[in-house]
């Protein structure tokens, strides 16, 4: 048994796949985002254009967010210092779960360490305490949702992506009286399009299941008051569980829940991934409480979003480049190889000062592998003109194929 | 199907074994560690002494902590805004890693968003890359490496607590060829006693197994830098992987493992739970970082928490209070009754304004319900002496009986 070997065997195969990944060393400039210093070279921090951010909406260099974390760092400290049963429930938590559940309009909310374990722990919590349930996942699903099916040792049905027959073909293969639950996202983050959510309802409704939709792409970004797209499509009273993240449009860390008070209460009281881990830190914490609030009556962000992502989608279907379908704020460019999406990052960053992260697999499926681009209120059209131009250069040196322009 | 009667009876299980909890809604006063303020009652916030932090050096209120935050806050923002591939890899996490792959003497280091995520999918990705291996597993073993054991889909062999000999026993039944891992606590944080490290690598290595230990109640604390128990026993060369908490003496948030390059490699490109997330906040980062470097070279705060423990013990021991056997920082005093441990913390928040949680039932095992407490470099001897008062008024009071003194 030599156990060195095995792990070089499984680095090599990365290799091989042209998958092995190398993580680009950044901070970025407060004030000036999407600005930032790139610390890859050998000459001191380079000065370059984030364009692949999740902080979609450029929260976390709010002035709220920015003061309300320095004052909970003077008032009471870096960390919880505990769990949330054992020293660790600060007041600033018992607050955001508060304001999380009215964003939602639920009757609570439970906050998690990220939106992953959120995903995790919940969905492996609710397959346990329901015997035989049988849980619905959609092909696309995120990896964190696909753990905690896994986890939960629930038999999973994989509906093909946003087929609601599809669906309803394997709720109709299952027993009535068998537990069922309906997982799936509302923004599909590599794709940028959206479920269907009235439709699956009405599947859950008609077939007695419970609803668990996954508003990570979405909170903060959709609805009047950033309540995901379940707010945008007055449906969140018809789903039994929704899910987010306090990391990306909210600009902070975290994740959290939000659902009836006896569901809450349930995940609260059973659930390893909430129960036996350091609560959040109560900065973060603060900082998510200003940025919930914030964005729960001002739109100027959401909207200033829509807009570059439109101008950006325009300009580069007019530019010929194979920008896919997307109906949010996500604009994916489809390249189908992993090495060559690399190459084209790679030139992106060393000649234009654009960083754009190839996503490749398995956050994809092989053979769409793609650059994506998270254009927000932040980026000046002047910015995306420039992008597009360096594109069509780099789509032209590398002989690769523009569209007739639309 | 009634799903709201299956949330219903786990919730009433709860009640019925006197195990349902109340989280406490606190928060603490930075710059008076352990005084804090408790939202309770009706009345404004009480003033009260926590004795139960896991922060157990107060680092979560050092100034250097503190300033550094303060500074990342200004210079980069809130969150980091993308997973450690994709936006999210800052140059505080670079060098944070190469800090505590410093403190443990090992080539890298791989952050988590908090300890149960790391021993959680670095268990599952080990078990998983590891064709047909077997782990070994303390009994006590905190409930994330249980986690990541189950999620591994490994064998699982579980040897009775700190008995060496029925680990030997469990490893010689397997075939020579099969791989193995060993996982285990330094420090086992509900009783305070310390598994035997070295015996333990005799047998990994007589064996052919791989050691994973959790140090999660033991860095900062431990060693003359604060590399934990495996530095202070000058044991760390001989075990493969070092996982270890931000949260707790570190004072912020997060978790980590320590190891040779090679593993470090395949953890950060197979494990889910780090890949698909965003990446720990730059903030509290930023004060791990000074927290760290702090505690390598200072060992004030470790010896002031040791001279602590031992006088809390020892007055606990002299007036007869049933204080457990621990060889640690951590000061146990058991009551064996879930409903009686709530009944005694429930009295001294109320009476004496002293907040300890009591432990029960699935963080120890039922009929071990006990008062843990964490005195630190903060308490003073002459609360120590008032607490110690207290709990013997309330012996007294709840009919309790004492032991002979010492
Ligand atoms: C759809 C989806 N769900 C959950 C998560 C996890 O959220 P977090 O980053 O807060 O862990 C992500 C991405 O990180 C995601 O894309
Ligand atoms: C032994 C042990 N390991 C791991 C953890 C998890 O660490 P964290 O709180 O950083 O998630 C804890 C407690 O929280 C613990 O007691």
């Amino acid at each position: 048994m030599n156990y060195d070997q095995i792990f070089d065997q499984a680095i090599d195969r990365l290799h091989t796949e042209g998958r092995y990944r190398v993580f680009i060393d950044i901070l970025r400039n407060k004030g000036a985002y999407p600005n930032a210093r790139c610390f890859a070279g050998h000459n001191g921090p380079k000065p370059i254009t984030v364009w692949c951010s999740n902080d979609y909406l450029a929260m976390g260099q709010h002035p709220k967010v920015i003061e309300a974390m320095e004052e909970a760092l003077h008032d009471v400290g870096a960390g919880s210092g505990g769990t949330r049963n054992i020293g660790g429930n600060t007041h600033y938590h018992v607050d955001l779960e508060g304001e999380l559940a009215d964003l939602h309009g639920k009757e609570g909310a439970l906050l998690f360490t990220s939106g992953y374990v959120s995903n995790d722990t919940t969905l492996t919590t609710l397959g346990k305490l329901l015997p035989g349930c049988v849980i619905f996942s959609d092909e696309l699903n995120h990896a964190s949702m696909i753990a905690g099916i896994r986890n939960s040792g629930c038999e999973k049905r994989v509906w093909r992506h946003n087929d609601i027959e599809h669906l309803e073909e394997l709720l109709a293969a299952e027993a009535p009286e068998t537990p069922k639950l309906i997982a799936f996202e509302s923004v599909y983050s590599m794709d940028g399009d959206i479920a269907p959510i009235h439709a699956i309802c009405d599947l859950a409704e008609k077939y007695n299941a419970l609803t668990y939709i996954d508003e990570v792409h979405a909170v903060g970004m959709y609805g009047a008051r950033g309540g995901g797209i379940s707010e945008r499509d007055d449906a969140a009273h018809r789903i039994d569980i929704i899910e987010g993240t306090l990391g990306k449009a909210f600009g902070v860390m975290g994740g959290y829940i939000a659902a009836d008070k006896r569901i809450i209460d349930c995940v609260r009281s059973y659930a390893p991934g909430f129960i036996f881990t350091t609560s959040l830190s109560p900065v973060l914490v603060a900082g998510v409480l200003a940025s919930v609030r914030h964005l729960k009556s001002s739109s100027v962000e959401r909207e200033a979003q829509q807009e570059s992502a439109a101008f950006l989608k325009a300009a580069m279907r007019n530019a010929g480049l194979p920008v896919m379908d997307s109906t949010t704020h996500i604009v994916p460019l489809m390249v189908g190889d992993p090495v060559r999406a690399k190459k084209i990052a790679d030139i992106l960053l060393a000649e234009y000062g654009v960083y754009v992260q190839p996503i490749n697999y398995p956050t994809v499926p092989r053979g769409t592998e793609r650059l994506r681009f998270t254009p927000g209120p932040a980026h000046t059209q002047g910015m995306m003109t420039e992008l597009v131009q360096a594109l069509v250069e780099i789509w032209d040196r590398l002989e690769l194929e523009l569209r007739k322009a639309a």
